[in-house]
């Protein structure tokens, strides 16, 4: 899409139509678990790596108004491609390794933080029964900054409208359901207006063309941290498999909660000890794109088994989980299906 | 800058000099000050509108590689200008308001979480006192997503070279300090190599065009926690002041460090009832702005105290507190200015 066109398209439509008011906030509900104790609590970046520019003009910029103009020049050394995690350590320590979040496409960690209905979200799940937590931004997303990576990638940020993910993402059922207020029977997730539009504003743009820089900056998370257990969402999971396949010694446990994509099929036998396990919600049957995304998956787990490896698949609604969207984790029943995959690490003697 | 030929730029210097390495970490300390309890703690998005787009193209993308494209409509409505907010909630509470930390320009709350070189940031320090804390991350910025603004406002993001803020923000002697690898004398910054590109990490792009939507959420913040004690460091000086104008009922005061801006100057009689503080660093007299930045500030709080409200300046080096630059919540005495705020707050009663 050509910029400038988009910026004249903008231009006029705000001049026209004008901005709606701000939509109403959800005030976030009391914790219902009771205070907890942390030994520790921080946040720091890793990774990225050193670019250089050269041959532009340089700019005098007023930075605030009512400020002084300052010269900016923008050749020299950039730092790019690092990522953002902010750790919270919990006392006791229950959890036999520190618990990774990662996030999946145009989101950042905060998927993994209060719901959009404001309930307590999985890190507080997992926090209090005593995991060290660390939510990680990736590479161009939140708190880890996109930088020069429009400009380094050639790649322009793909913006998604109110409706998409309302319909891509199985709350809706099917193209239009937003515009129709419909979803899926049963659905889990809060699509209330007020509780969608909450998580429309945790989305941010996203890059198609970052893969690489990510996954050297999970990478350098994982040295980083140690070994850990990876809980990975949907295009997360193209990372999460790359990385323990990468990293087996620094991945004790894979979670792959709707994941989006496979692994590398020429390293399969890299993850013959990395235990797996696999989740998938509700109303895959009726979405364009799912049951394909899903077949590859449990494809892809079958050559890991075939390998020497152990993957466990778990389809909700075949355990009477019913009303699962992508976002399980938002779902009103998240607590359950964290509670699934605590008994799962438990059962692989990662928590005590 | 033209967008094609920075780009174009780019892959030229990638495709010629390549990356460097990637920069050693640093790992965080142990925390000194023991565990602390958490009566709640977790995050939600504020403010923002809806703006509608249309007569652009329909895209197929593939999202990641593997899996399935996706039909991206980018015709439709878009939800902009909302800002995130993390909070954690102490037990025993002390404060007798909860603290907003707003951060500068192009950067994010990570400012106030853990210090370049590991140690506890002022979110830390305050948490630890019982202040109930809610770490901010402007429109724009961070987790608060960039959505449509370089579209919508038509400005094009500043990007800092690595020298950059080294020599702005009164770290390094000056024009080419950074490339000398000189500081001002008894500098506090932690500017050691490594710990300084932690540092560089933690910035993010920033728009010159998004003030008044900066505003806009901060307010619809205010109005969602209540009234709090704002501290607001450089860029957010300006939304501080202009929030506790707006709301003067909603701010219980006013902690500026090192403000780039100042207020509305026809509205000084609205901050009255509104104790404020204004801390300052060292080597302001040898910088080329810092000195005009200062005045304006110090000439608007004169002003304020003319129409009956309370302002208190502090020049850090007056009180024996030497060696502070812009970053001060970052520099090594980061605990001992931290002290000189909790005192003021102690002794406007906000504190028990």
């Amino acid at each position: 899409m050509n910029t400038t066109r988009r910026a004249a398209a903008f231009a006029a439509i705000i001049g026209a139509a004008g901005a709606k008011a701000a939509v109403a906030q959800t005030v976030p509900a009391p914790a219902a678990g009771g205070p907890v104790t942390l030994d520790r609590w921080g946040s720091f970046h890793v990774g990225g790596k050193e670019i250089v520019i050269s041959g532009q003009p340089i700019r005098e910029v007023l930075f605030t108004p009512g400020g002084v103009p300052a010269r900016v020049d923008p050749n020299g050394t950039y730092l790019m491609g690092s990522m953002y995690a902010q750790y919270m350590i919990p006392a006791p320590l229950r959890g036999q390794a520190p618990m990774l979040l990662w996030h999946g496409g145009g989101l950042t960690g905060v998927t993994w933080e209060s719901t959009p209905d404001g309930r307590e979200g999985w890190q507080n799940f997992f926090l209090r029964r005593g995991w060290a937590t660390y939510v990680a931004d990736a590479v161009e997303r939140g708190r880890a900054g996109w930088s020069m990576i429009p400009e380094q990638t050639g790649g322009s940020p793909i913006l998604l409208t109110v409706d998409n993910p309302f319909e891509r993402f199985r709350i809706g059922d099917g193209v239009g359901s937003f515009q129709r207020g419909t979803t899926y029977p049963g659905q889990q997730f809060p699509a209330d207006r007020e509780s969608y539009m909450n998580f429309v504003r945790q989305i941010v743009p996203r890059f198609t063309t970052t893969d690489a820089l990510t996954q050297d900056a999970y990478a350098a998370l994982l040295d980083r941290v140690g070994p850990s257990v990876v809980v990975a969402h949907s295009q997360a999971g193209l990372f999460g498999w790359r990385a323990a396949q990468d990293k087996p010694d620094k991945v004790r446990a894979l979670v792959l909660v709707e994941p989006a994509a496979v692994g590398d099929p020429a390293k399969v036998a890299a993850l013959k000890d990395v235990p797996v396990l696999m989740i998938y919600g509700d109303f895959i049957a009726q979405d364009p794109r799912w049951p394909t995304i899903r077949a590859n998956g449990v494809r892809f787990a079958e050559a890991v088994r075939a390998a020497g490896g152990s993957v466990d698949v778990i389809d909700l609604p075949e355990r009477g989980i019913r009303g699962n969207s992508h976002m399980v984790m938002m779902d009103r029943n998240s607590d359950v299906v964290a509670g699934v995959v605590q008994e799962w690490l438990a059962a692989k003697e990662l928590w005590r």
